[in-house]
């Protein structure tokens, strides 16, 4: 073990296929680069770090480390939505205390926006009381979301290639299903995560580049009443005889009754009605142009955790952006968030840092230039900046009697050295 | 080409990741026995040789014929719902028209029991007007509801295995998001496909043979009411703070607004409600017993199009009674279904041939005794007869830039010696 400071890596929001390969990047880089310490993973994300709970990834079998690379979503350190809310003072002064107990230097956080801030605060707060703390922020998001609108922060974020990638292969299988069983079925709504941003749903044109499908791609971006969808859904029945139609979570169909999850983001998952079935509905009770009914189907968090789409392309940058990070970390470049910045030409990144309050303050939305002037498409230059990042190849899982071979950690934790403690919002 | 006589095949009902693999070893066991002439593929099943569009299959490309095994669902040659139903005589005379203008001595049926039912009534009437038709059976069903419940008639149906990996693996990643996120989202709801029959939820359990993960599998066979239900969930969550449900299509949960199929099967694609939307609003309503909320996933038609989690054993299998039946056919051995039986012992399996009255008599259901005591799982007995049906490994997809290289037939359709018709239920 090195005798550098202590870090602590967590993971918040939702997972995503290649969070973990981050987590490797970022635990293995820290091993290699010998300036730091033991490497902790937070137990679900804050509230592991709120609660002690700092499992020991330093002292973990190095197969299981490199199997993140094969592990999905966010079983092995766990991630969270507990958010710490400006106010939440008792909070905040807990994190510092738990890093000072345990003599941690580096804070690694794994997340979006709102991690990004949140690292930030910790950081202006450690300084603050007196605890030297390097935080640098790691991106991850399946939505594509973090940064800005004009990839300068961040081309992508890691975990989109991926979704992407499932996508395009979903669409493929399903044309198949909707080509060979029409007419019996002939309309296939598809639900899309993506909250109120639109990249997971364009990345099903992916499937179909030279538009020979009969598919139609509803962004919550380029809204439009059930009625017109219908219109634009019959005009597509009666050119094609069927039509597979792809819908943002987020698309506008009125009221679904859903949750709010702790950053007051909608819970659509959790709804009590979804886009897809508003949508089923709504064609099946106003009749179709052709004969058969509309179904729908609604992947849910299959779309951020099914490794077998995992993009090749999107595993190694996580891994490289992890690296990136805790490298970031050990020179003792706090309040950096770790990017990746394509270059100009053929396909390629580079690994940087960018301002954690940069990043904070930044808001991505879907460049309008990519919606198609349909409505209920995107252009060819979406597809220029969203193929190479789903690779060329699947990626072979490691199997052993049939099933997926995933990292499983030890539970070797630091020892619990403080009160015990209840999160602010828990109480 | 062979001087034998023509043969024409027809796939009926919803499709299977490896439907393509029985046509494939239909197509290329008829080549190669050499008493066949050419092999026709009706468009979208029976409805095709109604409306004598018959494609020229012995005029394909071979590499497309080959990969046919890659290629999901019923894009290459269609499906249908269609069902010629007693009393439509017109529609069975015009079958056998078809089949003597072009010669049609072989017909082979890929489909369930209502299929094999047609194939035979088809048969018998040939006889009857002086047609000599050999009629074959080609199992095929996500659901494995062919045949008999004590095994006899046919072991397994083509399609189970890919299913059944398809939630092995998907629940296997899915656990992973379920551990990792919970507080968060402690229940995730899964419904699946099988209508009334248990055999794709009950696979399920393969992601967990030893029972490790806090999985509860809700067939229609053993219902329950959703009080009892959301007990079970919320017992599951007190012991171990999450809680994966995956559930039937089928399970009853009260009025969903299904619609029917023209087979007279509910239709649960196109109904108003999920069961999954049903038992998510229920616990979210009724309160879970931690925090958090409960989200739902509906991968619909994705179980039985998604070639990634194609079973290896399934698409041999499917091959090879696809052979059976073409070699039965040239034998002249008309009114059977090629079947699939295990020997005992290690896993292994025989084709041989069963009546097709046999199997359109016959009904399956899952056995009673494969549901464990607690009513929400299933027992190691079901284990031994579903694993190796899933296979050892996964499928490697042929890409071309980066997406699935599918089948393409070209459009080489026999040439049409009748008068148009419209089939009788679509007047």
């Amino acid at each position: 073990m090195s005798a550098g400071r202590n870090l602590v890596v967590a993971q918040s929001g939702g997972p995503t296929p290649v969070i973990n390969s981050s987590l490797q990047g970022i635990a293995e880089a820290a091993r290699d680069l010998g300036a730091i310490g033991t490497v902790y993973g937070a137990r679900h994300g804050i509230e592991g770090v709120l609660r002690e709970e700092l499992l020991d990834l330093s002292a973990q079998p190095a197969e299981e480390v490199s199997l993140l690379r094969f592990t999905p979503a966010a079983g092995s350190i766990g991630t969270c939505r507990y958010k710490l809310k400006s106010g939440q003072d008792e909070d905040f002064e807990r994190v510092i205390e738990v890093f000072k107990a345990h003599d941690v230097g580096y804070f690694l956080y794994i997340g979006g926006n709102d991690s990004m801030d949140t690292a930030n605060k910790i950081a202006r707060l450690a300084a603050e009381r007196g605890l030297e703390l390097v935080a640098v922020g790691v991106p991850k998001t399946v939505d594509n979301d973090v940064g800005d609108s004009e990839f300068q922060l961040i081309d992508h974020t890691p975990g989109y290639g991926s979704v992407a990638r499932y996508w395009m292969q979903m669409v493929q299988n399903a044309n198949e299903e909707n080509a060979g069983s029409c007419p019996a079925d002939p309309v296939l709504v598809m639900q899309a995560m993506g909250r109120k941003i639109g990249f997971i749903p364009a990345a099903a044109r992916l499937a179909d580049p030279r538009r020979e499908m009969p598919l139609q791609i509803y962004l919550a971006e380029s809204p439009c009443t059930l009625e017109q969808l219908a219109d634009q859904v019959n005009d597509q029945l009666r050119r094609a005889g069927r039509c597979l139609v792809v819908i943002s979570e987020g698309f506008d169909v009125g009221e679904l009754g859903e949750m709010k999850d702790s950053f007051g983001h909608t819970e659509f998952g959790s709804s009590k009605l979804t886009v897809a079935q508003v949508v089923v509905n709504y064609l099946n009770q106003a009749g179709l142009a052709t004969k058969g009914s509309a179904r729908g189907n609604v992947p849910g968090t299959d779309q951020r955790h099914a490794m077998a789409y995992a993009s090749p392309v999107d595993l190694d940058e996580s891994y490289c952006v992890g690296r990136k990070a805790a490298t970031l970390a050990a020179a003792g470049e706090g309040g950096f968030m770790a990017t990746i910045l394509r270059n100009p030409g053929p396909y390629s990144v580079r690994y940087e840092k960018v301002p954690l309050s940069d990043v904070a303050n930044s808001e991505r939305s879907f460049p309008a230039g990519w919606i198609a002037e349909s409505g209920y498409d995107v252009t060819d230059d979406f597809l220029r900046y969203a193929r190479p990042l789903v690779g060329n190849d699947m990626v072979g899982l490691p199997l052993v009697d049939g099933r997926q071979r995933m990292t499983r950690f030890a539970p070797i934790y630091a020892e619990k050295l403080l009160p015990a403690y209840v999160p602010q919002a828990d109480r």
